[in-house]
């Protein structure tokens, strides 16, 4: 099959062997898949982030440094079934998964491994039982997003953000979006939102914000006590370089709750004194549920979450090398999504 | 009247004019009064604190740099009445307080302010309705270890730690050592503490710790993971000097809470990465709300917590300067009493 495959730190069209499905698992053709800003830094960062994940104890950590054809946020239809498959959905059935996958006897993080391709190709393998069948009149692309919303529907979830809580997102990228539309799919309804850039304070708008700030204008947490009254303040570090938490630890009023969901491979500084003096709450979020991931999928389904505006450009496997690069640009992008098929 | 005052980042021991209770306000006798590891920070970084007290935005500043009477852990005797005051306790009752006073039209901290004196000296004024009778039977000395306690009491709440937990307490100085009495009052069956000095690892099995590790022997957490089984991970950062909540991070299972009890002045370095992988939750804990205050009393009286072997030393004014000289060694002591009348 045809694929862009990461290789020596470039992104490159190449032709490789089109992946075999194997016991309990499905052939599937990519209909379309979203460009993460994780794999933009895989592309430069595998080697540390190979470590990282040795650091923290990965059971296994994948060849990161082999070709690999990434892309994890896809719609797909499926092809054929591998052995002992109970076809409970046919073939020609659009589906979505979460990106993981049980291949070879050990899980794998679909689009992170040298051995199961991601949606940056043309085929995929996945696990039968992850499969969720795409409601009837949800457009494929829109589909697609349900892994960058699903992060978004699990970080609001995992900080226990409540409609008295008044919730600033720094950063407005796809992970701030996504928190957006998670904060106003959990009933909250004062949700400020910052970033430097026109378009993503519009996207910002457009998913649920009820206020934005130009930090150039105006510090967010200014913007956010305008709009906050008495309720209690949840932030959302969504931009993920380092300085970014100690800022935040900095501004917080007391009592606050920091959800760390931008992803900072950097070692970082903070100062502890700020968070005990306020009485700081930290929480890192990675990822989703299972549930998380079907409830995002029927949001997006149901209208709930209208991610149209989001997805800014499409693009075939000719065009993933280039997509990387125009996606450095926030005032041109936001989601480009790949399909292979073109 | 005679006390031991802060002084050019000295401990010098001079007559002080007598304080004067105002409205609300009540004299007392100080009984005995605790030396905090906060004191001793405040000798040395007397600037530091005041300018970290600015950037939090404190409301107001005291001129630490002036001459102050520090001491906040202590038990006294009601000696006289200012104006509008009920005397619902008659002289001559022994009570304890929160170190909170509202003198002079504002709040101020009680042995940190250059205006209110605190227990290392002779007498002290005390706000009315702050007032915490010692119940009849429990010594003195006991007593005036309710401030102290009262912080692990509240680090455990704050953490809603429950019996379900297996925690690891890391530093068992005091700080370790009263969240180890509070992880025991909250009913936590697995208590495992970590500390490089004998003496600290027997106070910490005293006070209720059901294992305790020697970091120079075996990692913290390996003994922590021979006794937690299931149970969710707790851990306490007790020591408060740069690099601990890094390690911490490292080491941490996922979905662990790291509760920060330490008090750390200096710029940290931590990499979000681990707290991000492992969706770490890290809660940073300061003081007491006065129902814990007032609830680690009864525990005190009622042999739920006994300090007894953590008062390691007595001493009077003059001995106060030695006494911080003597903290410095965990070995030979944990919690110095200054008792003024001596």
């Amino acid at each position: 099959m045809r694929a862009a495959v990461m290789r020596d730190k470039q992104i490159v069209v190449d032709t490789v062997p089109d992946p075999v499905p194997g016991s309990g698992e499905v052939l599937v053709k990519t209909l379309a898949c979203g460009i993460c800003g994780s794999d933009l830094h895989m592309l430069q960062h595998a080697e540390k982030m190979m470590q990282s994940m040795r650091e923290t104890g990965a059971p296994s950590v994948p060849n990161l440094l082999a070709d690999v054809v990434m892309g994890h946020e896809f719609c797909a239809e499926i092809v054929d079934f591998g052995p002992n498959t109970l076809k409970r959905l046919p073939a020609g059935t659009r589906v979505v998964s979460m990106p993981i996958s049980f291949h070879g006897g050990k899980l794998q993080a679909v689009g992170y491994s040298d051995d199961v391709p991601g949606g940056y190709g043309e085929l995929m393998v996945l696990t039968e039982p992850m499969l969720l069948e795409v409601p009837n009149g949800l457009p494929t692309e829109h589909a697609a997003t349900t892994e960058p919303m699903a992060v978004g529907v699990h970080a609001v979830a995992k900080a226990n953000v409540t409609p008295r809580d008044a919730a600033l997102v720094v950063g407005c990228g796809p992970v701030g979006l996504a928190v957006i539309a998670g904060l106003r799919l959990a009933g909250v309804e004062t949700i400020v939102a910052a970033d430097y850039s026109p378009m993503r304070r519009r996207l910002a708008t457009h998913l649920g914000a009820t206020a934005v700030a130009d930090p150039k204008e105006q510090p967010p947490i200014e913007a956010w006590r305008a709009a906050a009254g008495s309720k209690g303040c949840v932030l959302f570090e969504c931009v993920g370089v380092p300085g970014v938490i100690d800022q935040l630890m900095r501004v917080a009023p007391p009592q606050s709750r920091i959800v760390v969901a931008g992803v900072c491979m950097e070692d970082d500084t903070i100062r502890p004194s700020f968070g005990i003096n306020k009485e700081l709450n930290v929480q890192f979020v990675l990822g989703y549920t299972p549930d998380e991931f079907a409830k995002t999928l029927r949001a997006l389904a149901e209208g709930q979450i209208d991610v149209a505006p989001i997805i800014t450009d499409k693009t075939g496997i000719d065009g993933v090398a280039g997509a990387f690069r125009a996606l450095a640009n926030p005032e041109a992008q936001a989601k480009i999504l790949v399909e292979p098929w073109r």
